[in-house]
């Protein structure tokens, strides 16, 4: 009977424990892709208590507790951080087998030193003990960063950002790269004409360029690329529910963008092809600058209206769609690579049964020109798990080369998530440990051990290699 | 090496053996989604033989005789149910791995104390006890199902049925509360002219109500919901492709059938829209009431024309069909939910591939209200194994609550199916106890017994409540 | 700790082990489908070195270098031999967990008795090893058919193709049957004007039949279908990405036929109403003449058009698909079986999302008139590796007869694929083996035993029952 969490925790064989012990665990941390909030970062913030920085915002914790019964108000609403915690406490023990009892526990122990399980018997030690911590200067989040080790982060920003915080991070010399990552999914939303107007008009507050045309909101988006680049920005992102390559032409495009500046609707085919335009404009930027671009496919957004109006997007109630993926994705991908324009591409799916699609359409624009420029990104999101990450890894492994893999981020809001990665390692090492033991691969600890420090770190470094940016952004405001 | 089905037959751990001994082996059953027939349970049936129980109706068995190359008179034809048994006693042998191979010894033992693999050497001495024993008292139908620890029945009923059987059952006083459960899928299956009139003259002449408008239809339909209520009713249940969440007016509505009732055909788009409104009609019912809806989606049925034309429908002709699911079933209940009338729910997926997405659909409408509000149901039909139910459990476990979940059901049409409970108990079981084993959940087997009695019986029990009605159901025909 | 690739390589228990040397390694190998090139069989090819067997035209092995960052004059390109070798072998050790590095490490046991590990540092030494083995006498193609056990060798042809190797290997006798199989991809293609009547020229000149309308189009078809025949074909196959099953007429195909015919170009309905009109002739002849007919659906092919217009097509550039498969393929085999014409058919799918439907789809048509009529192939392309398979294998295990199945075929265009075979059977015995041991099925090695070897051997040989053709092929050109 092994010990619940311990620290042989996933790793079943001797040979997973040295390559996990020996090989994996004390490799830097590269987040090339998460959601944490530059201004908590920019302020050192230190959080009152364990509620705070590990309930406000977590969309995960809240849909268990409501499966659980627990009514809003103890979620997102006006109860107090205590009581809140009460609940989250009450359900713990009704999560076992879900991802979320590992990572509260694997959190407390990383970050907390608790190795007690929460409920409502240790819930108020668990509470106070933690926001004790919490307030001390060793938990403000730079020094939780620093805990973990983390070398690099991107953070996930519009266009329309005005950066401030990673300027201020800049500025105050943070030895960790905070950088910005370009996510404009917002520009190429076109499904509301009101939305989308006032995009317009906060992309000219912030660029200060008149936009009457397509050609105006080109220049003023690529006038934000070109900022963010400025800011050490070198990644993209975009969630859509599938890749638009719908073929459009020059005047097409500029008449729909003139209807919907217009005020009227856009019809779907009109949607179609604006968003086939921006993503084509987006890549070839994106490849211009040597970015990497990634796109996260798959999700059925704001499932539902009334807690959607309530709460606003991002609050829970989203699922996993089946949308069709394969041709599109792949007449995308050969439009830029035939113009010989396609930038380093990282493409996630939400929807494990499109698992081998994606293991497998990556090849196709894999040339030779680098090593794996086209990545099929970690499990995300719903698949973040350890059954998730094993199938991940394992269509990789037999579609492609898992030795090039740039492994794993943590796509999370919470500073408290960086165990993640440890979680990811060890599932890796256990994988190695039990094929080696099981004579499926040989014996050569050293050189699986190699190519696990490269999962963990050397690949997604040498792909990425983020900077610090050394100069101040340029004054980007442009003068009418 | 462990002996072929023995008391700890799928329990590779001692843990998994004490939380199946414990914990799960005693507690009762709730069969909350079957088609046994309710003829059957109310005349207390004995059968003459083991075909009559056993092979008559079973199209799993069918299927695997077919592919092993049984021609069908052995199977739904005229040969005697000797020649048939002694068919099945062949296939038999072939069907290893089969899940078949497993509820076939599993239900010999169980029901019957037999021990030796059914093969052609044993084959008449086991058709000859069987047979034996079904003659006797304690082989009746009722006797079955207080044997297998059953405390309450949902049958499956079509909105014109008389239920008289179940009325029977009632005025009987037997313990075991028989109820029935409305699936009305023909009235609104509207892509056969005639089927479909000849079934509002059915609805006609059980309710006595004149239907020449959609609102008489919905009406008479309404009328039929009341009465099934009134004989304990608390299920209703869907069939479908797909869920219908196309746009429509009531006055669209109106003119589909008058079309229809009129004898013309109905173009796919008139039909999916008056599925569309009978869906929402019999949810708000279903909501008004408190009723569980639940919605069985994605079998492709009655592939084999010619056999369909032979043998009629539910004969093994039906397989797993690849239908887009995401977005019209979130729109479904997204409708019913904006308005408040989302009534307790269980969705039921026949394609795995699509398990992810109802695992994290329901989530969407989980909203604190009531523990476990939405539920994904247990692996169904084909999916019905081991391989199935663990992948459900998992994505489940994974992206949802196990713990709340209402667990294993037999959806069958025979009376020695209950063993599948504890198939389903002990992988239940065996997955719990593999993770204790491994590290991965604390050594905490009281409570992690209470979550598996939760899932075998109290979570169904707190979500059905299903009670014996105690009045005589009203006189129901209305007097024009 | 197992050694790697020993004699017990996949098998995990003592009962695994039993099974496949005592039950499956000796049966021989029936490969009924595979990309072997005649002339090379015909010519008794012996390869000048460990490159110009392995690597020439093995787009695997090029996927690999490419997303290894190798230069495509190392693939495909202009470098020596011996340089494209050592930079396959610099990727080798990057392979780990891809079906590469077991096939690899296999191959160079099993042909060349080398038990070292392909590295930069072996490999020269294996390089000049194995290359003076090959232009031994015993490394002759033929003499590597025999080295395998192999009984009987399908081909992949199209109609248009002389047959003339086959012809020349049945004239020396040659005793392992080299039979074509009619794969008429091209002539059903209609997606390009000018290839198309390329196409109708070529089976023109082929026949000297003049063909001018759909009915002589058919017609010179269905007379290379009777040569095949006649040269001991009794297989066809089609790559697609779905079973195209539209309604259409016969003078809709007519006026489609002429349409193309004269030079213009169809629409995607008349392009659909075409292949749908072209399966179900092409189905019919074989049903005609008790043929086998098998159907690839689901890879989305040459996504990268800059590497197809260097390249051409096969040379690794193509992926898995999400295409729709249900209704067009129960609708096909529907239409083909309610006329009583549905031929002996295997099903394989390239996307494992669609396991589970073809799986059940088989069942549809099982009707107990032959056994095992309509199979589900075995897992192929990017699917056959070990994940691939045994997924493959538990679902058809679930969902239908595993005894009854047909089981293993290389699908390859090089000698040294033949240990597929081997690696297979290894997983089938583990899979028996793991589960005997586990007493969830009887320890009844004998019975195994006998189902294991049917699914390795027999089955095949009594599905197919292929012969060498006795007699020449008959005159097939027609004088007009």
């Amino acid at each position: 009977m092994k010990q619940f969490l311990d620290e042989n925790f996933l790793l079943k064989t001797g040979t997973a424990q040295r390559l996990f012990h020996d090989y994996a665990k004390d490799m830097p941390v590269i987040d090339y892709h998460c959601h944490l909030p530059p201004a908590q970062i920019a302020a050192d913030t230190r959080f009152e208590n364990l509620t705070q920085i590990w309930l406000y915002g977590d969309h995960y914790k809240w849909r268990a507790m409501r499966t659980n019964g627990v009514p809003e108000s103890y979620c997102t609403g006006d109860r107090s951080d205590k009581e809140k915690f009460m609940k989250w406490a009450e359900t713990v023990p009704y999560t076992l087998r879900n991802p979320l009892y590992h990572w509260t526990h694997l959190e407390l122990q990383r970050y907390f030193g608790i190795k007690d399980l929460l409920s409502p018997d240790t819930a108020t030690d668990i509470y106070e003990h933690c926001s004790a911590l919490l307030q001390k200067p060793d938990y403000s989040v730079r020094n939780l960063l620093r805990r973990m080790n983390v070398q690099a982060v991107c953070t996930t920003d519009d266009p329309v950002d005005s950066l401030e915080h990673h300027q201020s991070l800049r500025d105050d010399g943070f030895e960790i790269p905070i950088l910005p990552a370009f996510r404009p999914d917002q520009a190429m939303n076109v499904s509301n004409v009101a939305n989308f107007n006032a995009y317009i008009a906060k992309l000219t507050a912030v660029t200060n360029i008149a936009i009457s045309s397509f050609d105006d909101f080109l220049y003023a988006l690529q006038n934000r690329h070109d900022f963010f680049a400025s800011m050490g920005c070198s990644v993209s992102d975009h969630g859509l529910e599938e890749i638009y390559a719908d073929d459009f032409t020059g005047s097409e495009i500029d008449a729909i963008f003139n209807k919907i500046h217009g005020g009227k609707e856009l019809n779907d085919t009109e949607q179609r092809k604006f968003r086939s335009a921006m993503l084509i404009h987006f890549a070839e930027w994106d490849w211009e600058k040597g970015w990497v671009q990634q796109f996260h496919l798959g999700a059925l957004r704001n499932n539902n209206t009334r807690m959607m109006q309530t709460l606003g997007p991002d609050t829970g109630w989203d699922s996993i769609g089946d949308f069709s993926q394969g041709k599109a994705l792949a007449k995308f991908l050969d439009k830029l690579d035939s113009n010989n324009k396609l930038a380093k591409t990282i493409i996630y799916n939400l929807n494990p049964a499109d698992n081998e699609l994606m293991a497998t359409m990556i090849g196709n624009f894999n040339d030779g020109s680098l090593v794996g420029k086209v990545q099929w990104g970690s499990a995300w999101w719903f698949l973040d798990q350890r059954d998730g990450m094993t199938r991940q890894i394992n269509a990789l492994s037999n579609m492609g080369l898992l030795s090039r893999f740039v492994g794993m981020l943590t796509d999370s809001r919470s500073f408290l998530s960086y165990p993640r990665h440890e979680y990811f390692r060890r599932i890796v090492c256990d994988l190695f440990g039990d094929e080696i033991e099981n004579g499926e691969l040989p014996n050569d600890t050293k050189w699986v051990g190699k190519i696990i420090q490269d999962i963990c770190y050397h690949n997604a470094n040498n792909y990425f290699h983020f900077q610090q940016p050394v100069v101040k952004a340029a004054e980007q405001k442009i003068t009418a």
